[in-house]
This record gives structure tokens, sequence and C-alpha cells, in this order.
């Protein structure tokens, strides 16, 4: 659990790209920022208000968030002063990056001396369970893609907002490192040990009450020769009543793999469903995310339309249309 | 890569059933161990010549491998009074048990002092990449089950060992501690993190001649609501060319999962090989293992039959008839 709120740490971000974990966390959770602290030369900005680590602190802030993507596989020493000073001021910091605050010697001193807490979310923190398919009560909602990063979490991510809106009883769960820094919380599935997936999936998606969604980030692909594991387990862990399924239209080969093309919606459809309900035999698919930021209006209405029909399921863009429709075929079950 | 041959130390294990570990490397590497270790109240006999750690190392063992599971979570002081004694007299020592040997102040000192090797096969000791699903050389089976514990590594071995009567060009590929412990080497799959599961399997059976086959140890089941992660990343980082159905017909629920029934030999099939087929298009099911230890011999040979008339697909069991006609029909390919 990540203490909020945060203030968000851009460092010398060479553009908005590179802080797409504070644009994460200011676009989904900005009751969780005070503001933004910027260094010389910094090409991001997040629109909020520009902070020192003492402003940030007067403001409330309790974590330091290292919002910005680093280069060079490397913590510079320029970031490492602004850490430092910031746990004497006694903020955690919390990290999703692959150099973990954990192997630093001045940031793991500091924090001993001033009593902070350096979260490194790329790594588990909890010795999860192996897990055991017992049904759990409360709604599972999972999205499952036709490759990796074609919208998955913010598909989540904004069903999740659309159920607050209409409040209803609904609950984010992070399984990656931006998710996490976003929420506070949740597992960091790919660094978790291979017995231990479906547990950790299990453990993050407890019993809940009957009428609670929690909508689980999905991860991967079943089609994607490097991942498939990473989500085979998120299916069995998640134990989901609902699954969406997600889309890019665009890609013309798997991410990373040049060898490979995606499967259509109605294979990733078919394979997906048998395996979700091994461990839950009522689930359904019942909708369609379409990530169509690569497709003009026109375009992007027409697409949609097209699966709609050929697929007989809600299809939208969350991004464009928000996810309404997809919450109204969640509600309908 | 433990050194051979071994000296193995079966401990005080109360019965056979404990010593399973050495008895598969006796079964199936005969040549690797020089004999068995034996302390006082030693219920387990593997038939090999009982030698003290000296006579061990005068009959040229190089390694002393822990061939027996240890009771209530823990090294007795016994067992590391040998292991102690064992490093000084330069033996290496191998373990699959749960606690780790390096977590055992005497003996990492006693290795450290004496030169000595602890491999604790449970935990990996080598950075697996990321898979990558570029097809490779060589070719590859995989034996993939209806639940666990099955008959996947037996089948496997069985398979190797029959591909080497006929001096065909066939290597066993461990991704279990029983397996890394029999072969020497290999990958502890359970034990990687997520991420990497594909791209260790990839490790294990790289590029080979075209005539050339991996066995890969089979793990999970694809319907096993706790480790079907690890199957799968075990077909994607695989990419084998044949798949053999594995199954145990008196199992009434799915291992350790009292609420999951088992799936049937069709819908395995029909699940797998699709998902086997994303990364190698020629994949065939070209035979089916049946587990038939709880049968007579009579109820066996009609219960392969059977098996064997409905699926249209050679049905043995390798324990009691050999791998001869599964190895037949891998090299019909």
């Amino acid at each position: 659990m990540i203490e909020t709120p945060y203030l968000l740490f851009l460092g010398d971000a060479p553009d908005q790209l590179a802080v797409k974990v504070a644009q994460g966390i200011k676009d989904w959770r900005p009751e969780n920022s005070v503001g933004q602290f910027r260094m010389q030369g910094c090409g991001a900005d997040l629109g909020l208000k520009d902070m020192t680590l003492a402003e940030g602190k007067a403001a409330g802030a309790k974590t330091l968030v290292i919002g910005v993507a680093n280069r060079g596989g490397m913590i510079s020493q320029a970031w490492r002063d602004v850490m430092v000073q910031a746990l004497q001021m006694e903020y955690d910091i919390a990290s999703g990056l692959h150099n973990l605050l954990r192997d630093e010697g001045p940031l793991t001193a500091a924090a001993q001396t001033h009593g902070g807490t350096l979260h490194d979310v790329r790594v588990p923190s909890v010795g999860y369970p192996i897990g055991n398919g017992v049904k759990r009560s409360g709604k599972r909602v999972l999205a499952v893609g036709t490759d990796c990063s074609v919208g998955k979490m913010y598909t989540a991510l904004a069903m999740d907002a659309e159920m607050n809106k209409r409040r209803m009883k609904s609950t984010f769960r992070a399984t990656g490192q931006t998710g996490i820094l976003i929420t506070g919380h949740g597992v960091p599935l790919d660094a978790v040990v291979a017995d231990f997936m479906a547990g950790s999936i299990e453990y993050l998606t407890p019993d809940n009450e009957d009428d609670h969604w929690d909508h689980i980030e999905g991860q991967g692909s079943l089609f994607h020769a490097s991942y498939s594991g990473v989500t085979m387990a998120l299916i069995h862990g998640g134990q989901p009543d609902a699954l969406i399924l997600a889309h890019e239209p665009t890609r013309t080969h798997m991410r990373g793999l040049p060898d490979y093309t995606l499967p259509s919606l109605e294979t990733l459809r078919d394979t997906a469903l048998p395996l979700a309900r091994v461990v839950n035999p009522a689930c359904e698919v019942v909708g369609i995310s379409v990530n169509t930021q690569h497709f003009g209006e026109d375009e992007a209405l027409s697409y949609l339309e097209g699966v709609e029909k050929r697929m007989g399921l809600p299809a939208a863009d969350p991004f464009r249309q928000g996810a309404g429709r997809l919450v109204d075929a969640l509600d309908a079950m």
C-alpha cells in the first residue's frame, strides 16, 4: 500500500511520452497528486502545479512517485540527490523502474535513517499463495487482447471509472507497475514466480459483495509467445465472470514478434472463453474494446460498427467514447 | 551443470516413497551413481552398494545428491553434519529441497573453504531471456496432461531412452527438480519469474540438428487452475512439433482441486493443439500416454485399446509397455 497523496517526479524527462506513468496517475486518480516536481531541462508537463519538495510536503504529499522512465538503465546522480532529499524530508518513494531503489545504497541508508519506505512496485512484496481455484463471491471482468499493449489497462480503468460514476460497487485491480502506481497497490504479475501466478491473482481479487465488480488489469495475450503463460494465469486466477476482447486494428504483427500475425477476434473469443470456463463455467464474452487511436473519427465509428455487427457484441473505444456501453453489458449480466 | 557421477544420499528416509528422486536417478541414469549413502534408521534401499563418503569418493563420485524428501520443512542437524563432511572431502552437493542449501550457514562456509559447489536445483541459476518465438531447428515433443502428475516426466524419459536404444538423436530436457537431478541440468520452471518462463524453455531447447528430438518434460496442465500458466509457457516456449496427451484414468478430480473434474482427452487435444500451433503451425498430436498403474493387466490393455480406437492415435503405457509405439509415431513424422 503506497501512501497518498503523491508528488509526481517528472525529473528531466525529454518529452511527454517519457512521463506516461505520471500521466496515468493524473488522468485516473487526479485526487492522488498534489503537484509535479520537474528538474532543469524537463520537456514534459502534466499541467499540475510545479512544486519543490518542501511545497509538496506542505501540500500534504506523503510519497514521491517516480512518474518518468529513465534512460540507459540507471538512476542518475541528479535523480538520486532529489530522492535522498525527499527521504530526509520524510517522503516515501515509489518507483516502477527496472533499476530498484533498494539497490541504491544512498537511498536505503536515507530511508533507514529517516524512517521512509522505498516501494519498488516492479517486485512483489508479498509471499503469494498457490492458487486453489475455489469459487469466490463477487464479480470479475478481465480484458483479454489479440496482442500485448492494445489498451487492456485503459479499458479496465475506464470501466471502473464509469461504474464509480454510476455508484456501482467497483474496484480496479492492478497487475502491472503503472496500474499499481495509479492505485497504490496491486500485484506486479510479470515479476511473480511461476508457481504463484494464479494464486497472486486470487489474492488480489478476494471474495466480495455479490454486486461488486473487480476490473482486473489484463497482461500479455494468449497468442503472444513471450507472455501467454502470464495471461493464462490471469484467466485462471482471476476467475472472470465476463471477458472483454481488446484489439488494436492497425497492428501488422504481434508486438516484438515480427513473424507472428494477430489472431482474429473470433479466434480470441473461441480460445479464451473455454479456458475461462474451466474455472468459471458461467463466464461470458460481453463486449469488445477497440483502440482506434490510429483512425480518424469516421473510420473509427465505421470500424466499430462493423465489428459490432460481425461479432454480435457491443464494440466501443473507451478512450474515444467512454466505457458506458461496456458497463451496460456488464450491468445486464 | 551438476558433476557426475553421484553418491546418492538417502539419509534416514522412512520408506521407499521418500527416496523417489534417488529412485528416478537410479532408474534413468544408472551410470550416474556409484552407490547409496544411508544413515541409521533408513527404511529405503535402491539396491545400490552402500558406501561411506570416503568409499564414494574412492569410487569416483563428484557430487552428493540429496535423493530423499525431508520432513517438517527443515534440514536436520544429522543431515547437515553429513553434508559438511562431504564438502570437506571435496564433494559438491545437489538438492531439490524447498529448504535451500545456500541458506544453511555451515554449508556455505564449508563450501567456500573447500571450494565445493552447492546446487539448489529448485531455484534458477541463470538469467533467462524473454522468449522471442523465433522458429528453431530440430524437433521437439512435449507431453500435455489432463492433470498434474499423470506421468509426463516418465513419458519423456521413456521416449528418450527408447530413441537412445534406436540410436536416434535425442535429449531429455528437464523442467523440474527431479528431472534436473536425473540429468544434471535443466530449468526449474516453477521457480522462474513469470516474464521469463517461455524464454527459459527456448533457452533449454535451442537450435539443433534436423533429426534431433528434444523430449521436453511437461509441467502442470492447461486445465489446472493453479499451474496452467506454467503449462502455457511450456507450450509456447517449447515450440513442440509433436504433442503427447497424458492421462491417468482413475483420477476423480484435478490434483489438489476437489471441485474440478478432469477434461476428456478430446477436450485436451482440442485445447492444446491450436495453442501449440500459434508458435508451430505444423504441430500434431501423435500419441497418448496412459498411466495405468491402478489397473490390472487385462483392464489396462482393454482401456488402452478403447482409447486408441476412440482417439485414432497410438495409446500406450510407457511404464507397462515401453515407449516403442510412441517413438514409432514420432519417427514417422
